[in-house]
């Protein structure tokens, strides 16, 4: 076991910290800092700013200059070891002459999987892992769970009253939480590959889905529209406001011709889509994270198929009554030994509302 | 307006904590805390321990002895002016050659109201009233609504998931929340003059109802079941346990001949009890705050009947679904315009339980 120092995990700390500026925009690629630093004294930093744009072992040499020559490099991912859109950057730490690199983890991605720590290695540089590694796997759960596990990170949002209840039974929902939560909720739309809904939910609300963030660059998420017979199409806001729209079928239905959406198929089982194909396809087509904004149903099912990563609740404090929408529907709960506990991460006050960050 | 001084603050803040002392125990009377400074110094504090026994001003005086001269006195409510069970605090402060009272609020009590401070004047002694008013009828919300209103404070404690369900469809409900919000529950049960249940929630759980505190000196609050049929004499839990237990009937029902238990009925509607009456009945028993623990039923009926004076809301970290019991019924909202907005006073985490205190 590596021991790393109180100066390492301050420079690691503040790698990860220059990462995270990047979750707007670096997918799909997975979010990096670097920092290259002389004792105390940082000499260049950097961040992957976004795909095709120079690694954040680029910007930070670049600012380093010959001052990297026997110089730590903090990176928040394994340095690259192949030709992709950049040159590999473990061949960039080991021309600028960089003694000693520190990295939170391993990318497990296939092309690099440690083939960066032994090009360094093989370079005489001393190589130290797993500093923060815990952190670092947090900033990156999207990019880590489409690698490993072949699907995007799935976060499904909620608004509910105190009483569990998302709507009226009518449907009617605004507003439930005030405008400190709806603006909160922004931020995690803008972190997320795809946002994600359903049909009932389009036909219902006529949501635009896009990210609304003044003076914030956003890579505009992929909207998401699962809709197994096309019947939501009427409702024309989702594919409105500069995102892209991805319409989700069974395959049994011919898209229609149009510009301004696409269209892919997937098995469906009793009129509803297989959600592990769905998560499939997202994954492909290179989404991380996905985001979910949608009814009882979908949100339901999505966690009673063991797909949910984590629950974003905001909760009002007010009272619907129960002939309210409930929170999830189809959950197949019926005894108490069959409930779902969930794990609180962070829980705080949002203008009057709470919110809730829960992983099953 | 009377300008009072951060020493002012400061003794008449230590009263209010020493009157807090007796939160368990004061009931019916009100309680209160009184301290007897010199400047700086404390030379006598008090507080009233229980109904019968001396009143603050008593202990707080006889601690200061002859220090009380030219002293100045700071009580949580004005000194009693009649002959109750103890002689009048005022005519003792008067004796005691106190120059100076404080005090945080006047007693509404009818033979108080005013005639305390009248006393006090007339002899002389400076009297200034007000300070840290609203903490003062914080303290004592409950006697305050028994004289004022002529009926309890009522609590509402609830026990639910995130999805706001307090049961499986088929009642059962051990655990939804943890160990350390059960036994906080026992702080809430322990300050009401009275714990209020339903029929339905005795027969579902045969509840015993009463104060688990070790080492702690409760009064044991009087356990109310309204029980309109008297359906629920066969779980006798409720009437063992060493507290007292009434049950409140409808008038066409005959109570049994019963030892361990009281009877009083009330007029009823639609079979359903007459919530105002039976709030009327408890503040001519004496009892200033109650504190219920009840199935959606009673709690939507006094929340709808505008009855409720503050939510307990024990909400823990977990789902169980749309089958399972809501957490209030028979509010009757149908609109959104039409949800009950809550003030959130107090929001903490007990164990893995968030606890919430919600005022309408």
């Amino acid at each position: 076991m590596t021991e790393f120092t109180a100066l390492d995990h301050q420079h690691m700390a503040y790698a990860l910290r220059l990462a995270e500026r990047a979750a707007y925009t670096a997918r799909p690629n997975p979010m990096v800092g670097c920092v290259i630093a002389r004792d105390e004294v940082v000499v260049g930093e950097g961040w992957h700013q976004r795909t095709g744009g120079p690694h954040a072992e680029v910007f930070a040499l670049r600012q380093a200059g010959e001052q990297a020559r026997g110089a730590t490099a903090y990176v928040t991912l394994e340095p690259c070891a192949h030709h992709g859109r950049t040159p590999p950057c473990a061949l960039a730490l080991i021309e600028a002459g960089v003694t000693r690199v520190v990295a939170a983890m391993r990318d497990p991605f296939p092309k690099v999987d440690g083939g960066g720590f032994v090009l360094l290695r093989e370079a005489g540089i001393e190589v130290a892992e797993g500093l923060m590694a815990a952190q670092a796997r947090e900033l990156n759960h999207g990019f880590l769970s489409r690698i490993e596990r072949g699907r995007p990170w799935v976060r499904v949002k909620l608004a509910a009253s105190l009483d569990g209840r998302t709507a009226m039974a009518d449907g009617s929902s605004k507003w439930i939480t005030g405008e400190a939560a709806r603006e909160d909720v922004q931020h995690w739309r803008a972190r997320a590959g795809a946002i994600l809904t359903g049909a009932a939910t389009v036909l219902a609300d006529d949501p635009m889905l896009t990210v609304r963030l003044a003076d914030t660059e956003v890579v505009p998420p992929l909207r998401v529209v699962l809709d197994t017979r096309l019947r939501s199409l009427e409702c024309a806001r989702v594919r409105e406001g500069g995102a892209p729209t991805l319409y989700v079928h069974d395959a049994a239905v011919s898209p229609p011709d149009a510009a301004d959406a696409e269209f892919a198929s997937v098995p469906s089982h009793d009129g509803r889509l297989d959600l592990g194909a769905v998560l499939a396809l997202l994954a492909e087509r290179g989404i991380n994270e996905v985001h979910t904004e949608a009814g009882a149903t979908l949100a339901g099912a999505l966690l009673a198929g063991g797909w949910v990563d984590e629950l974003l609740l905001y909760q009002a404090p007010t009272l619907l009554g129960e002939h309210g929408l409930p929170l999830l529907s189809g959950l197949g709960i019926h005894a108490m030994d069959q409930q779902r506990r969930l794990r609180v991460l962070d829980r705080r006050q949002v203008g009057e509302d709470l919110r809730l960050l829960l992983r099953p």
